[in-house]
């Protein structure tokens, strides 16, 4: 039914008016969304357990996955290779004459604790199913065509990281949530820590990077678009707040004479929110976290520690928001007889999508007839890592009810072929520019 | 120096205009503050830990704080037993022609988990040497004078509520905070649980009981005040609070599109503290433990649990505030995008002192020439239970800082000397009227 449905809007093309039509349109490609759909259905059977998919980098099921990934590719005619980084890379090369420099499109298949099958394995395997049609189409692109699969992007984008040599020996000693560290893992899952230098790309070593991608919100499907063209991943501020007052008897204090530190995290929490609502634009604020103590019924709080997840797409912005909520802490702590201190625990940069990109995007998306919209990342993605060296873009499909990171994560199949067929006819404006 | 205070505060009665001064006036008589204080002393080294004072019922340290206590009741002449209840009594006779009820003095020797040296033997030491002093003075009574010490008070006022009759064969299987059930824990301390029911006092059994305790609280000190003459000990309701929301991406989901828990447990806690805040009176609402579901940086929190402790004299305001706290819940929610649940953990009834024996401890006040005033006790005591079956009086005395159950407890010597004697010169005012 999915298959009939993308039919029908590829037929759909023959009456809009396309301006600037390029050549390839005389001889249209289409992925097979059938098959790739059965992918990602067998795929779900990998790392399933009772709380969700469990295929946390480095880990036993992590192995199952990559395992049945390369023979994707092996059956799509490709030879993949695993770098030293650990992460899966296959090529259709370029047109013979010229020293080009590769487009590259992927994702990856590791999964948070207790997550879905779609965020990562979809872009994935859709990367993999559109260098199959253009290899099976015969079509010869002037850009090698380079399909990756990033280990562990689950964990902090380490592949993509290694990748553009962001990541630090120090990094590598650190725990993954499998229980090893990356050093291990990546010996794990057949890279080498001691040629990590050689994976590492530089500017102009890349044409571009495009990947597909559950939203892993609601924009689409509350809009009733079926492409996002992003516009760029949000940068993050992490800051873990503690808030000191003073723990006494729930019965005997007067309300009055209370530090109550619980209290000075509520209005902090509506605070950051109204302040964050206030403003027009598409910042976001999480208090997601938080500790009390002694946390007894009859005890009032004399300390509680929470963190704020502080995202946008302009770095000006976070840091005046940062500066805000600081601010508050300082006029809270005042109102209440409590004192605020703030620890930064993550700092990451917003990275733009390349403006081309995002024209190639939207170009092919409106070739077949898709709806869409531009809109942020407010999730992370290796994308943000390769965008330092590479003119980046990402497609977005829907996800049903704006859920990820979830079992109950899901994009329906005829949303993931349009996404396919979007990113085939991205890489295809990108070879012809 | 506790001793010269008290006694320059002694000579100062002389020149104070006493009206209607009982006949005691001609023999005045005061306890021993330096043995008293020297009593607290020694017994601070019993269950003592790096975390604070660890005299949980029925474990070691409440064994060995008992055996101190017993002997305390020998050295003062009296004749302790062990009730089948556990609580350890000792009696000076009464007038031999009369059949009058005992007047009841008494507290507690047992700690909460890291508390201080004075919640509970300030009270008991000093009956203790209330009736030593008494006895000493070859001061006949004409009621008998029963001198308790309640066992397991923190634990919830266990052996007061099997002297009015109102534990329940159930309530024995419950496991005290020492890890063992109270039934196994009254045959540890001596008591005999098949013979509880021949230790239950009925209203006409007791002529009065009065309890000297420290404030737990900062009211007295705040005041500049010596005594406080409590007018009842309120009543509680305990609430616990659930709130369901849905659980998102910190990143991906916009703020118009959530459904916030933790938004709605921060905005419930300020409305609940503005509403307990708003009205004259001196109810108090506490917002002690909170637990976030899944608690997690980036996730917007799906479920939270919160407690409220509601406390105050009057059963009709506590009423009225538990429904307007499930009235906010219902607003809040319609707010949030969530749904507020609350569950009822403990009601309590407030315990009004008796109008009597509050006037002969404010008058023993005024005659030692110490400065009081009338309060409310925040803080739940034995003597709430015996008000169910007896007039009902409390003497506190300032907490440094106003703080309690903490290894910071404390208060002063002088203070001491001060409670044990307005509690002695009640006793004699209870036993002349």
């Amino acid at each position: 039914m999915q298959r009939r449905e993308f039919i029908q809007q590829a037929a759909a093309l023959s009456v809009l008016p396309v301006l600037g039509a390029p050549a390839y349109r005389r001889a249209p490609l289409a992925v097979d969304g059938t098959r790739l759909n059965a992918w990602l259905t067998t795929f779900n059977g990998i790392g399933r357990t009772a709380g969700g998919i469990n295929r946390v980098a480095y880990s036993e099921a992590d192995l199952a996955g990559r395992a049945f990934t390369l023979d994707l590719f092996r059956q799509a005619g490709l030879t993949p290779r695993i770098d030293a980084a650990g992460n899966i890379m296959a090529r259709i090369a370029g047109g013979s004459r010229t020293t080009l420099p590769p487009i590259l499109i992927g994702s990856h298949v590791d999964s948070v604790t207790d997550g879905g099958n779609f965020d990562g394995p979809v872009g994935s395997f859709a990367a993999i199913e559109v260098a199959r049609t253009i290899r099976a189409a015969n079509h010869r692109l002037r850009h090698p065509l380079d399909v990756v699969v990033w280990q562990n992007e689950e964990g902090g984008t380490i592949g993509s990281k290694i990748a553009i040599g962001e990541l630090s020996r120090a990094d590598l000693d650190k725990v993954a949530r499998s229980g090893k560290t990356i050093r291990d893992g990546i010996a794990l899952i057949g890279g080498d820590v001691s040629r990590l230098g050689e994976v590492v790309r530089r500017k102009g070593d890349i044409a571009c990077y495009i990947e597909l991608h559950i939203e892993q919100g609601g924009l689409l499907e509350k809009a009733g678009l079926q492409i996002g063209v992003v516009e760029g991943i949000v940068g993050l501020r992490w800051m873990e707040v503690g808030i000191k007052g003073m723990s006494n008897h729930a019965g005997a204090t007067p309300m009055d004479q209370r530090h109550d530190a619980m209290l000075a995290a509520a209005k902090f929490t509506v605070a950051v929110t109204d302040a964050t609502r206030a403003e027009p634009g598409r910042q976001v604020a999480t208090i997601g976290r938080i500790t009390a103590m002694p946390n007894t019924t009859n005890v009032i709080a004399g300390d509680v520690v929470l963190t704020v997840d502080l995202r946008d797409l302009n770095t000006a912005t976070l840091a005046r928001f940062q500066q805000r909520f600081e601010q508050l802490g300082v006029e809270i702590g005042a109102a209440t007889g409590t004192t605020f201190t703030f620890r930064a625990l993550v700092d990451s940069e917003p990275a733009i999508a390349d403006a081309r990109v995002m024209s190639w995007i939207e170009q092919s998306a409106a070739t077949l007839g898709l709806t869409r919209q531009r809109m942020p990342s407010g999730a992370g993605h290796d994308a943000q890592e390769v965008a330092r060296i590479a003119p980046m873009g990402m497609i977005f499909i829907p996800s049903v009810g704006g859920i990820s990171h979830s079992p109950r994560e899901f994009s329906n199949a005829f949303d993931i072929t349009n996404g396919a067929n979007v990113l085939l006819h991205a890489v295809l404006a990108a070879d012809g520019a």
